[in-house]
Formats: structure tokens, sequence, C-alpha cells
């Protein structure tokens, strides 16, 4: 469990003991006058130094976060925070536009100049008086799964040493998983915000597409493209989520809606929860089959009140629909990040060679298969409100292990749907997916939280 | 004025007098029983005959009409319509399927099937019993804006002896402007709904992006294919907009709405207006220009009651954003249809080359650009609820003249942005564009059908 438990009178020198607490009891003890942010940002300031051999960050902003801290401490000081969230320290993955702050995707930046502005939901953040202590790390260019980065390090995982922290919003699960931020920003195209919080113990969500603006975030597959938050519980995510969500005209794909986040119309005693049941015959290892079978145990009790069936993985050859994707990534990768891409390292120079092989067309008939795989999965969710599936197949590899080409297999489904999607860990690196309908994000959470606190009972211990 | 008036006793031997009636007098005229589906039917059949050389059709499904025809009067005999729509004879563009005819997409068809189901609009018509005469030519794989075809011949224009009659769902348009269908299904990539209806002297409608599913139409562009309807006016299409609607899980780009169709916040008292102020400067020729002002004049007291202001074309560099298009186009054309593009003539040819030369990277490059282009669009629509603007920079090209490359520049602001937009005639070929927001093309329509009652008082005499 990674929620500490302080009582109601934890003073201003406790800071250090709420670097791990959850964003609602942070947000409690700023409320409540019991921990300055100034305070709380110099404890993960030391805590991101003393921890610099985990890699987890590429760019830390000290002396800006300690002077947003003071002013926020300063607005409380005259009773007028800028909201709830006034002070609260993030993490912000090193593909979205911080102002000032370079961007690098994990490439050397050359002579790229700091970004100019905020990304759309990073103003909103900061506009409700958040703390950005700085950039997070990443596979290169956000073609990975397992937190490797040849230029600045591979990004180690706190919670299982020697093994893959996950990818490719690397930084952000460890910054979460050590302490180092309340929550982080991450993005998530194929699986990239469920996978490295799965491997580190955290939780992770990838919005419903569209749902939050991708306006400065660097694009990867944009038809794909989603920012996402990483924290400590679910419960952590839906006050972060309200304040960045919103029309982005400026973003094409951003959703206009005349409520945003609003609930859908689901009904906890009619929901129809899908279970997947051929875990073991689209590739998923014996350890994660136990671990989503136990945990399906667990919830007995909670899913005795709904609908439960089983739905299968494999009539959906989710694995040549992603590889599809990834010709789509790559090559919006080397359109969207040319100059910055000749400095990629071997391995992604040849991953890049592949796209550059190919023509106008094979991106066009990629695309087509997408759009077939959709309507495919849009048909399965016909008959579900939620999914219940492994967050990857694999537990984390061992960090000397070649990547295993699977990892985002389970994570695909959601993406490739534009459905919202809530990872929890269930200990050891393994993580439970919930996956629900287009929209249905903070509904999924209220799911989310239900379920992990039944099956976080046994997890990663403090 | 394209509507004929008919007194209330119009009898079946009349059916011919009602060809080139309006939709909703077509309809009253079924329910009334003052003309039999059969009589009907059997009249657009005696035309489309005596029609052959304006080569409007492909493929024509007399017995097929027929029997269907016999059926929808049967129906009503026995006072069990479909609906209000049974027994109406309408026209397809011969790139949506029909259950049992061939779709050629304007290429030879060679070992090609006829198409095993009704697309997803034309199921919808079917359904409410339409009576589907056949499918209608077009230029080939609707790479095209004059109504030109190599392998069937081109279309020629009725209204305008000697002018191109409009692409590329050029059949469509002369199938509605000759009396040969009551109105007549379309598709709109870029402005093949809108220029053909204009060029003929009928209405036009390409709606919201996504507000009609494009499941069994041949895909051109998907992001921007939108299947719509030419009619003989503006009040004909509703009718048949809200059978055809509805979300269909099959097309990824079908939009899910609790109510389809449903009438945007607006009120006319507040309608904000945009005019287009630099049509000179975009390519607009002068006789367009004229035809142009002399509308907007006729509109005057009209719009004296709402908020007019102008707007700037050239700024948007529509021409550059309508090419990158185009090369997506011509990729997703290849991948879709190779097979099918092996019998392009020449000119087709040397296109798709042009195509086959880009790589993955150039069309990713395309997309972001169309992405940009889209967020401009957006900002200019903050400013407004519908834009005035012409249908075309250019009156129709004599058939012997070149293709105009820039035909498509004032209607591609609507595609790229996935705005509903209205093309209503102000003869001559010429035609003016009402845009609206997303969403808006029942209020788009009634605005289209207050503004075609004064603009059309000198329009194309029957």
């Amino acid at each position: 469990m990674r929620v500490s438990r302080h009582g109601p009178h934890t003073m201003a020198h406790d800071a250090d003991s709420l670097r791990k607490a959850s964003l609602i009891r942070v947000l409690h003890a700023l409320a409540a006058g019991q921990v300055s942010s100034e305070a709380l940002t110099r404890a993960f300031l030391a805590a991101i130094e003393r921890d610099r051999a985990l890699n987890a960050w590429l760019h830390v902003d000290g002396e800006g976060a300690l002077a947003a801290a003071r002013a926020s401490d300063a607005r409380r000081a005259s009773g007028a925070p800028l909201g709830r969230l006034d002070g609260v320290p993030l993490a912000i993955k090193d593909n979205i536009d911080v102002a000032g702050m370079p961007t690098t995707l994990g490439l050397p930046a050359g002579a790229e100049p700091p970004a100019a502005r905020d990304a759309f939901i990073v103003a909103r953040l900061r506009g409700a008086g958040a703390v950005l202590l700085g950039k997070t790390s990443l596979d290169e260019a956000t073609l990975g799964t397992v937190g490797r980065n040849a230029h600045f390090g591979d990004v180690a995982n706190p919670q299982l040493p020697g093994r893959a922290s996950g990818g490719s919003s690397a930084g952000s699960a460890v910054a979460v998983a050590a302490g180092h931020a309340v929550a982080a920003l991450g993005s998530d195209t194929l699986g990239s915000i469920r996978i490295p919080a799965a491997f580190c113990g955290v939780v992770g969500l990838k919005p419903t597409h569209g749902e939050l603006s991708s306006g400065g975030l660097r694009p990867s597959l944009r038809r794909l493209d989603c920012p996402g938050v990483i924290a400590r519980s679910a419960e952590d995510i839906a006050p972060l989520l309200q304040v960045m969500c919103g029309h982005d005209p400026d973003d094409p794909r951003s959703r206009r809606r005349r409520v945003a986040l609003a609930a859908p119309d689901w009904n906890p005693s009619t929901l129809r929860v899908g279970v997947l049941a051929d875990a073991a015959s689209v590739g998923a290892a014996p350890a994660v089959i136990a671990a989503f079978d136990a945990a399906l145990g667990r919830c007995a009790e909670l899913l005795g009140r709904v609908s439960v069936s089983p739905f299968q993985l494999a009539a959906l050859d989710i694995a040549a629909t992603r590889r599809a994707a990834l010709l789509m990534m790559e090559a919006e990768l080397l359109a969207a990040h040319g100059p910055l891409l000749e400095a990629a390292s071997p391995p992604l120079s040849a991953m890049l060679d592949f796209a550059r092989r190919k023509s106008a067309a094979d991106y066009a008939r990629a695309d087509l298969r997408l759009d077939a795989h959709v309507a495919r999965v849009r048909r399965l969710f016909e008959r579900f409100d939620a999914l219940l599936l492994p967050v990857s197949p694999l537990p984390p590899p061992a960090v000397d292990a070649p990547e295993p080409p699977n990892l985002a297999d389970f994570t695909a489904l959601a993406s490739l749907a534009g459905c919202p999607a809530l990872a929890l860990p269930l200990g050891d690196g393994i993580g439970l997916q919930l996956v629900g309908l287009p929209g249905s994000d903070l509904r999924l959470l209220e799911l989310g939280a239900l379920v992990a606190a039944v099956v976080e009972a046994e997890a990663v211990p403090d």
C-alpha cells in the first residue's frame, strides 16, 4: 500500500514523511497548514538529489519550483489560494512542454531552445497553483516499454531493483514510486503510462482519447497519443484530471463536450464486466495469470454484485495491429522530430530505418488496418461497460534482458479504441488493467478505487 | 427555381410532372395517393433512358427498382407504409455500396463482384422504403472536380451545356438536376458534393464529419470523407439525413451522440455570420464575386437581423493544405483500392505516381500539416456560427478546358475542419456556400432554406 497514514497533527518538519502520501492527504496537509509547499518541495528536491542513480529526471528546476512554492505559501497565508491544488509539487514527462524548460523526448537536445510556453494541461495545472519540479526521463522518442535510454541512462525500478522500470513514461512512474513528487504527468500511445505504473507498483490512467488536450505534448502518434496521470492511488487522479480537462481549440483531437468528464449512464448494479479468459493463449506468463486470477478472487465479493462474463483477446489479432500502429508512430516521429532523431541510438535508428523504407501507401494501409481493428474492439465493448485484464503479459524483465516485443499487447487494446484504461498494482511489477467506455474516465476511477481497496491488500510494501 | 408547383389533385399519370418536384412535394403526393411509387419510378427510369447522353449513370437497376416500388405501393395500399420516405426513388453515387450492384469508383470494374451488403446509410434508406434506382457516375476514384471520366464518358451538365458538370459526385448532381431521381447520395472529401451541386444548379449538403456513417462508402480519405445529399432544395435534405444518421460501431469515425443531429445552442437573433471578404485575393473570378455580392445584397434584410462581419481566407493558406490532403487521399486510394487502380487512366496514373514516390514520413508530415490547419480554422469559427462564401472560386469551366487546380479551395475549408457545409445555387453554375459549426447540420439547413428563398429568386429556370 503506497498511502502513508499520518495523524492529524503532522508538523511542517514532517514534510519528508508526506513524500509518499496520497495527493488527497497532501491537499489536506496543505489546506490545514500542517505543511508548507516550500517544505514539501524541499523534501522532494532532496529526495530527487539523493536518488540520482535512479535516472528518473532529465531536468530539475529547483529554483523555479521553490519560487512557485513560496508564492503558493504566500497565497495561502493571505487566505487566497488558487484552488485546492495550490502548492502541490508535480513531475512532468519530458515530451510535454513546460515553459522555460527544455523538451528532449529522451534524445540529446542539441540546439533545441527551451519550450516557449506550457502545454495546455501544464498551463491548467500551473494556473491552479501546482509546483512544477521538472522533467522526467523516458525511452528515446517514446519508442520503448522498458525505461531504457542510451543517452541519459536507463531508468531504474525503485521497487524491484534489477528489473526494468517500464516505459516509455519511466521517469514519471519512478518519480511517484520513489516519492519525488505527489503525482506525475505521462503520456500513453500504446501503453506508455500503464506499463511503467504497473512495473513500479503505482497507479496510472490513460484517459479517453481527446479528453485531455495534446496541445504541447510532442507527437508520437496523434491518433493514439493521450497525456495522463501517474499517482499513488486511483483517488488521486480525478482532482488532477478535473483541472486539466476541457476543450482546446488548438488540438484537432480535443473533444468538445458540454460537460467535460461527465459521468456516463451506468449503474453499478447493472454493470457488465468482461474478464480476460484466454490470457495464456495470447502470451501471458504464468506469474501474470496467477496474479490476475488471485486479484479476481479477491474481487469476487465486489464483482458478485455485477454481471461478469469472459472475453477473448485472441480473435482481435492485437499484435499485428499494434505493429501497424508502430509503423505509423515511427513515420510520425520522423515527420515531427526529424532533426532530433539524427542523434538516435543505433537500436532506435534501426527501427526508424524500417519506417524510412515504407511508402505513403504503406502508412495509409496501416491506418486502414487500425480502423478495422477499432470496429472489432467497439463491437466487443457493446457487450461490456468495463474490461478487466492484466496490464502487460509479462512481469518486468531483467534490466539486461532484451526488450520483449509483446509488452504492449494488452495495453494496445484500449489505445486502439480510444478507451480510458487504469493500471492498478498487484505487486511484483504486475498490474491489473480496467478499461472503460470512452468518456467514462471518472466512473472508471471510482470502480478502480473499489477494486484497489480489495486487490492491493497484499501489494507492494512501502 | 427547382420546385415545381402542382395543384392538390395531381393524378397518377402526372408522375412525369413530379420528376423535378421537391422531395417534400413527392412525399405529399405519395402519402395522398396522388401518385404511386411505381409510376414515379417508371417516369424516372424513362428519363434516365432518354438522357443517356448525359452519362450520369453507371448502373441502373430498373427491375429491382420497380419491384421495390410495387412493394412500397402494396404497403401503402394496406395502410402500413414503412415511413414517410416509403417509395421515394433515389440515386446513389457509385462509391457507396448497394447490395447486389457493382461499386466501381468510376474505374473499370474488372472482376469485382457486386457489393454483398448495403452501406450503412443505404441500409437505413432501404429500411425506410426508399427505391434505389442505381449508381451514378463520378470522376475516376473520386479524384476530380469537373465530372470527367475516361472510362465511362464525361458527365454532361444538363443546365449549362458545354460546361463541366463538376465533380466528383457528378452523376448524382446531374441525376437531381435532370429529374432522374428525387434526390441522390454523394460523397464529399474536399468538395465533391458541393462543387457539382453548384455547377448543376442544385443543392448539396456535406454533413458534419462523422454525422453519417462512412460504413460501405469506399474510402478516399477517411479523415475527411463525408457521405451527403444532393437535392432540389434545402428543405429536402433533413428528412433524408434524419433517416440516415445514427451511430455505426463499424465506422471508427462515426459520432456517438446522445441525440443525433440535435439542434445546437444558437439563437437566430444572436447569430454571428462571417462573410468572405478577400475573395479576389484568394483566386475568385469576377463573375463569382459579382454573383456572391449580389446574393449578399439580396440577403441584406435577412442578415440585417444578425451580426455580420468579414473574414479573410488568405491567412489560412488553404491551397497548400488542400495539396497535403490530396497526397494523403492518393496514398489512401492506393492502399484501399490498389487492384482497381491498375486500370487508372494516364492522367490519374500520373497523379498516383506522385504519391507512389512519397514516404510514410511524407504522409505523416501532410497529416501534421492538416492538424495545424484544423486549429487555425477552429479559431476562425470561435468568432462565427456560420460562414458565407462561394462554393468554388470559378464558374464551371468549358468541357474541353484543362481542369483548374483550385476548384476545391473554397470547399476544403469546411472539409478540413469537419464542419457541415451547404451549397445553394445562384445560377450560371455559381454557388453560395454556408458553413456551420460541427453538429449544426439541421440549423444550417434551416438557415439555408431562409437564404435560398431570397437568393434563388432569379436562379436557374426550370
